[in-house]
């Protein structure tokens, strides 16, 4: 039973970062988990999983990985999972060791940078939307939820299993920033229109990190007194503002590299 | 207790279309239901609503306006709520009567077409972003979500109270395409990459309407059979695809008029 206390334990934020371990829920995650070189340190199933060809062909790939496996019943299942509506497979992964050190850097590069996202739904967004726009790595600066809840875990659909995705603080990124001469703008409605920020600049910087801020008080004071470049996407007047992960999927095309 | 009865049965797409009604929760929707020209119907509120100095202001709007007020038990009101920790404020409003024939369509004009979009946050999200990109309408083909869910309304935040936003079928939008020469591009991932697709034509057609498909299984049949363009948007291979959203939030922009 050791599996299932532990499933239930990394629901905390504390937990997950004393082991070093985040839980993955659902079918399809699963699947995507197996497809990454992330270990896989157990797996919860709960009565059912198999009923379906789906869940059968996942249950005999955990069995063939010889992922360490746990039947329980639904009711303990729940107790773990964080779904209202659990599809019966629950997976506890080793959560890439990574820091802002490690990361290699192209000539031209970019990464997102969260600043104080605090709804998970939106941070497992800009997680899929990051990796899918050839980002290098998305960084949680402090105020933004953890990216390894398993709801941002959930909503990224298994971007953080191979897109770099950690936490850091302002300090750090100062300093890797200064190391590899990346500059940082960020996304504010008050800041120039995105296109005259681009004209002005002739082209956007090589190396860049792109901030977004909260969803209901914007930047920070932090990214405010760093970013070298605030940019706003013009949006309609009766409109307050688009969803942040709308914003950077925007903002990280238009300045792809 | 009609006002009671009224907003459970809005529950139920049936009852919202035969109506004409739809329910807004929340005190920020409501703040911004009353800052549309929409018709209030009645407003529910639960004990405590006035306890927050925001939660009474509104109270005081909503008193002025003239709308029928309930006040009801916490549990009552739970039992009209959709969401599952209701703020306390329930208004129940009279969805705009709009149809295709009644859009005055300018000479450059974007629309978004949802092609079987069934997720209720991606479809607010969806609305509230074409709203915030200058859409002309959003239009909810057969197999999406109803645009007036509760679950849409909340994550629209506001916007279709502003932005027309509607059900057609296919042969309705066929003859609206017709009458005022929209093109129809659609978005698929076999599709040719944007820029291609936007340089074939040297820019956009001056009237688009642009669709997306299913988050799961992506456009239908009817989509593809009428789509003059599909197009894509490079992603990164690791990546499966991009959040339906944040998909038509770059096409939106990119393709702006």
């Amino acid at each position: 039973l050791r599996l299932l206390t532990l499933a239930r334990d990394l629901r905390r934020r504390k937990a997950r970062e004393r082991q070093g371990l985040f839980v993955v829920e659902g079918v399809r995650a699963v699947e995507e988990l197996l497809r990454s070189s992330l270990r896989v340190e157990g797996v919860l199933v709960a009565p059912g999983l198999a009923d379906a060809p789906r869940g059968a062909a996942l249950r005999e790939q955990l069995e063939a990985r010889g992922a360490p496996m746990l039947d329980v019943s639904a009711r303990d299942f729940a107790s773990a999972a964080d779904t209202e509506t659990p599809q019966g497979v629950l997976a506890i992964a080793a959560a890439p060791a990574l820091s802002l050190d490690a990361l290699v850097v192209p000539p031209a590069a970019r990464l997102l940078v969260l600043d104080g996202v605090q709804d998970p739904g939106n941070a497992g967004t800009l997680l899929r939307t990051a990796a899918a726009l050839g980002a290098l790595a998305t960084l949680a600066l402090p105020g933004t939820v953890d990216l390894w809840n398993a709801k941002v875990v959930r909503s990224a659909m298994g971007a953080q299993f191979h897109h770099p995705s950690l936490a850091c603080t302002w300090e750090e990124l100062d300093r890797f920033r200064s190391v590899h001469r990346v500059a940082l703008w960020a996304a504010d409605m008050g800041g120039a229109p995105l296109a005259v920020a681009v004209a002005a600049e002739e082209g956007p910087p090589a190396r860049l990190a792109l901030a977004v801020g909260n969803e209901g008080n914007g930047l920070s004071a932090a990214a405010r007194a760093r970013a070298e470049r605030l940019v706003s996407l013009p949006i309609a007047p009766a409109v307050e503002s688009l969803n942040v992960a709308v914003a950077a999927g925007i903002l990280l095309y238009e300045l792809r590299a």
